[in-house]
């Protein structure tokens, strides 16, 4: 049951009411708006206090996420609006390898109509002997081309002591898929003043992904993009599957903002391209697509990282494909 | 291997020299070719003859699908042209219930710009107690509706005895998903003289669905559009999950065309309008959509067909998808 | 809704007052009884005749495979019982390769306690370039052996054109995996009177599967067995994920005995025998394994067979474990 | 590469070459022997010193988990061995819910012969709104519980800044499946004196699990038991699929021991007993099983707990299977 109190008022008494019916609650202020959350509905949906503004009953297990009560969410990152008519694209490699690596591939995405900087300073890699990430020197790195190119940086969280580090640095924090439930780190991630790059785990359903964002709201960040980037089947000529269709039902679910990474699915810079087409077309917020000067000798994801000349060449459709929609990019 | 004859060449001692080497072979008139497919390579690649105009060693499992050896199939039904630059629409209800349904739904998509009517006579249905389609009459029911409103017909083969019978009265042979590995028949309908939608198995790789067409190549018949409709994952929100990634791979390995089943995965009709945009932008050459003038009385597929406005709708956006990449609707 | 009729009552009524219901209706003599299987229950279920002995309402969508009016089937393969006390073992090469071949691997499989023996003479392959069976000269070669060693054959049925064939030649006829849902051949399987060995697909869900074994159910053959064999999945260390929670779900539904094929979800010889031992423990009712005197020069599934010695080792253990639950083999 | 270093001897001039090789390497106690562990191989291979007793070539991709170098680990869970002949038992509730509930319960399962005792303090929940578990009080129960019963706890650990906590109450650390890529609680798991249960991430293939547990034995602690706990695949009767192959194939490439959690997979209490003792026939070394006096009335898995009774029958089974394979419980 959620509670949106009105501007000023005391609440007090409410949350003694809540007490009193045994149910649980938290006081969550999100949106510029301050709510109570209590549950379970059956205990408190009957309760009326004066400081209640209105009272919705969410029919979805996720409350907060639900655009039952809320229809739609603009995520502001370093002044660029994920969630608004426009489309933001994210670019850049997989992981930060040297700064001038880096700021060659930012000026390039930048030049082909990139809005935001992606790259890993922090790596989460499957096989221990893989490269790691260079750590908080890649986060400097990233920062000093940030500020000299002049695009905002998105870089991942992995270890909730880093949280504080990683939020001086980068204007929005990634969660990743494999950190998708580890509910830990998603109420740190809700503790934070910064917007959230939420990437859904291969594993999960639709369900679970909207639920486990709960978990940061439930803190009181609201600033998050979902990311779709594909789920593990059967299927191995990809990496992961694109759930395009899960993609879609998301959309029907939430008031949040929705991105789309074709990179990790693929697996393969050959079908990057429709895949990105593909989810501006099915109703992409915002895409994040690994891009490298020279692929070929990344020290990660090699295999599905983009050139220059492709990214460029993606972009021209993905706008043309944008306003076919009554978008842009 | 592949060996192209010249025309109207002997090639018995072609043959001759294959049955010597041990290998197997088969002769394909396809393509207004006529190829001699002969297996192992080992056995056969250094095999000269005075009839072989050219000789492929084809790197893929399926040699006569592959596009190593030819660029693109555009296929012909009834003077609608799938995997040109034009993308074809059939549309039309899961099932033929009746003929007055049949007409209005052919009408009403006609008008909104579909090229072809789909619609079952005998229909796979996975409950046995479940209305199994009209059978003949509904063929009936189809050849009456396609002649009177001018729309050619895709309709479901499921029983080698009924191949002659479906062909007499369709333009196109569907091959469903729960009969895409029944071997018997492919080859059938590969010895029919019609086009073949041939449908993904929804437990089927990229790799075996492309084989699995090859059995129908193999009897000479080359005129197959592939269709994409969904695969088994875990995720339930959905039906099936759209693999908008192996349909992206499919088409970089065949020269067939491959059309989109926006339907069937979603088992919902919320979200047929962004997958079929979605297969658009991926590059769908054909798009297959359930749709009926009273979805909620259908006897089948109920939850996922569209009604008229919500076709009419996606058909103008899909139209400006397919102009901003080029393409035409 | 099912009627068990008295026996040797006039039904005549009974079928009337259906009819005047408007539910669909099917007469079914099996299991030594005459039933009328009528739906939807809403139209019948009110309906009372003299004809009837018992009228059950089964909540499941599989009517005659549910055990909720029948608890336990045993099917005799050519005076062996599969689905009693006993566990039944079925060994053999993937593909009847030669007479030879095949009479040394029926008397090697004998010998370690064998019970049936399998073997494929059309073979459903996935790459229409591999060895496709020898035909009806393999039945021919299985049916010698099994006549000089004593073992009843299972064998599979592709084409329904064959049906007549088969049947004369198999004492148990199996459907494969990939013609699961291919609803044309199991009617005919249906009206067989020869035991069937049915296969989960390995895209179908356990209700799925029942539903399909309905409808051989449905047309009067009641001697199935249904089979376990894996399931597509994300995992690639094996060729198929053996559901052994599906194949335990499966018995608490139905009332045919279940087998579970241990060497197609492997794919690999070296943990065939945990998973058949694994199947046992589970409460298998047979077991069916490919067993070959020289796996390595196998014309199919090469790496799958067990050799002899492995197959008697695994027999040992197999043994040991249906004592330990009460059972034996 | 792998180098195991003579017991006391100086290996700086190992390190000094394995650094100019430009080489990554680690010093691992481990076992009760020193390992320097360097990568790529190529880079050192080729590396020779005084002070290398063996130089072990790992061919699988996680070097210390492999048992190419060591055939077998047995770990010791306060007095228990977990991988040696006998099978070790951990049972109990899925939560910590009261000391009197978790008293009774360990009474119980002891009397029925489970050598361990499970349940959870620190719960991750998918849904915000469910109990997440009593935290550190739920762990002093645990811990007086064990002391007056006699078993020893197994208890999960979610947030690195709790592993000192978790570790002074437990005996044996178990990370989940939502934390089996979290590579940041794994390094810390590494750095305790404490056994460790590593769940399977239900999302994970098997070489990804093992290599998960790599990042465990890199800080040098070896005392892992990997436990399979069920995939996410189509089938919906269960709530996960128990991967009984994927078990059977990690044991022929770790030597460290394998545990298996029936009660995860089926997600239903009725198919815990086959799932169980299918996997003590397939060769599990420990189980974990969900048991509660009132499973109907516990605050979580309520569906999946075994009562008493069925722990004990399943108990009795599973001491004959034990014992028909030369093992015991």
């Amino acid at each position: 049951m959620l509670f949106i109190l009105k501007e000023g008022s005391q609440y007090s008494s409410l949350i003694e009411k809540i007490r009193d019916s045994s149910a649980s609650y938290r006081v969550v202020d999100i949106y510029g708006l301050k709510l109570v959350v209590a549950w379970p509905d059956s205990l408190v949906e009957k309760i009326e206090d004066q400081s209640i503004k209105v009272k919705i009953k969410v029919k979805r297990p996720y409350q907060l996420a639900s655009n039952e009560w809320r229809d739609k969410t603009i995520v502001n990152v370093g002044g660029i609006e994920v969630g608004g008519r426009g489309i933001v694209v994210a670019a850049g490699p997989c992981a930060v390898e040297d700064e001038e690596q880096m700021m060659e591939i930012a000026k390039a995405v930048k030049g082909a109509g990139a809005h935001m900087l992606r790259g890993g300073a922090f790596k989460p890699r499957t096989n221990p002997y893989s490269f790691q990430g260079l750590g908080e020197e890649g986060l400097k790195i990233l920062k000093r081309v940030s500020d000299s190119v002049g695009l905002p940086i998105v870089t991942e969280l992995m270890d909730v002591r880093n949280a504080g580090l990683i939020a001086r640095y980068a204007d929005m924090i990634q969660i990743g898929a494999r950190n998708a439930q580890n509910y830990t780190l998603l109420r740190e991630a809700g503790k934070l003043n910064k917007p959230i790059l939420f990437k859904r785990g291969f594993g999960m359903t639709v369900e679970e992904w909207i639920l486990s964002a709960e978990y940061i709201l439930l803190e009181g960040n609201g600033n998050i993009v979902l990311c779709e980037r594909g789920i593990r089947t059967f299927e191995k000529s990809t990496r992961f599957t694109l759930d395009i269709a899960g993609f879609a039902v998301a959309k029907t679910l939430t008031h949040l903002p929705i991105a789309l990474d074709p990179s990790h699915p693929a697996g393969r810079r050959d079908i990057v391209e429709p895949l990105a087409l593909a989810g501006i077309a099915a109703g992409a917020d915002m895409l994040i697509i690994e891009v490298h000067t020279n692929p070929e000798k990344a020290l990660s994801d090699s295999e599905q990282q983009l050139n220059i000349e492709q990214f460029e060449n993606l972009m021209k459709k993905a706008k043309a494909i944008a306003k076919a929609i009554g978008r842009y990019i």
